[in-house]
């Protein structure tokens, strides 16, 4: 907004008039991207697909191509807005979940049980399955998110277990090798960390990442079969992940 | 090959000239078949998807519509014909690795590395990079199919656990809960089995199940990021799977 140099604006004048325009318009655009998202949302659902044509978002929304173009100049960045929220969503679960268990050892089952409400409802299964079965095609087009997406819904698990370890003296030993996120494309480890883990005792990190993966694959293989979890498989994920990251294994790993 | 009433064929004349014509056309069929499997294993890799046209197949294959439907119905039958192939490729790799090792605690190291053979070279990870990305989809499709073959890859496995189970005396007792396949579609576990595993100990071939899904999710998140299984992963997740299916663990699960 400079001025025209033939009608110099007296400096430090409110621009009132403008403010409030810009207000209007900032309100207008907010209640645009709302619409834009829930319209997404609605199509996925209905359409049981995690990659909705801009015109089914448009017929959805009552918007024009202008506005949608507007927000997001590519339908790839509507999907990650749309991804971070429902990433968004399901951490602060899990964070609510496990703020209101002290054990350690307990917070790691909350965290598998806050996972798994992902699939709670039947509600619940037509709106995640989208997500869920596209995760490896999400994957390949935004690394970078979603790996920094899913290492913040890791991290809860990460400080349990290390919580854990430290509670228990007979625990496994601390970090011996470290792994890579496998959702992160990010460089090798360059550490000079020896080629084998040291057995029994594992980095809490790691061996969090590894728990994400075989809840990961439970919630897309009955995402995939539109079935909800069931109490005993709940239970039965908790007790391997419970001995996975907590329990001392054989002792010498050999090639 | 009824014979027309007015020309009875005199009972057991070996009729020669239909032997050899079906046996020239046996050829000829088989033949195509395998034009269109390998061409269709070629338009997957070239075009990196799991789902390809059939204009595609029958450009790549220079074979007819008529071959092509003569021989699949549905591009779905040809597609579970793939599929079958590439399980029963896996399932013999795994064999033959295990086959060595008499150890059944190495022999459940041996599977996590014959699995993660899938990805051992460049051209590996293209030619099966299409099927790991579908897998959602592909298990959505054919849910029965892709459970039997996944239960005959996870089969070996079972047994190296429950072989190791009882060679080590102080290792967890046998089963107390049971879990539904997760890539079955099947009936829930009808027994009176107890809601909540008695830890420590559980079901071989539930941990067996749950063991795969964290191997196969890594390779589905290596194969969406186009990289080859680090040494130091293969052994992390060999630590990680030990501790989850052969150690004790915390003595009271709790909801």
């Amino acid at each position: 907004m400079t001025a025209p140099p033939n009608l110099p604006l007296p400096p430090n004048l409110p621009p009132r008039g403008v403010e409030r325009a810009l207000a209007r318009q900032r309100h207008r655009y907010e209640d645009e991207v709302e619409r834009l998202i829930d319209a997404t949302f609605r199509v996925m659902r209905e359409r049981d697909t995690a990659n909705p044509s801009v015109s089914e978002i448009l017929a959805a929304s009552g918007l024009s191509t202008t506005a949608f173009y507007r927000h997001f100049p590519t339908k790839d960045d509507l999907l990650l807005t749309l991804l971070e929220r429902a990433h968004d969503i399901t951490r602060r679960h899990i964070e609510e979940r496990l703020a209101a268990e002290s054990d350690p050892v307990q917070r790691i089952a909350e965290w598998v049980r806050a996972m798994f409400d992902l699939l709670r409802t039947d509600d619940l299964v037509v709106a995640n399955r989208p997500f869920l079965l596209a995760h490896p095609r999400l994957l390949e087009r935004f690394p970078a998110e979603l790996g920094t997406w899913f290492d913040a819904l890791v991290a809860p698990l990460a400080t349990a277990i290390a919580d854990a370890r430290r509670a228990a003296p007979g625990a496994p030993a601390p970090p011996a090798a470290t792994m890579p996120s496998a959702t992160t494309p990010a460089a090798t480890t360059p550490s000079a960390a020896p080629t084998r883990p040291d057995v029994p005792g594992s980095d809490a990190a790691v061996d969090a990442r590894l728990a994400m993966q075989h809840v990961f694959g439970i919630l897309v293989d009955h995402a995939a079969l539109r079935r909800r979890l069931e109490a005993q498989t709940v239970d039965s994920v908790i007790s391997y992940t419970w001995r996975a990251v907590l329990a001392a294994g054989p002792a010498t790993p050999s090639s």
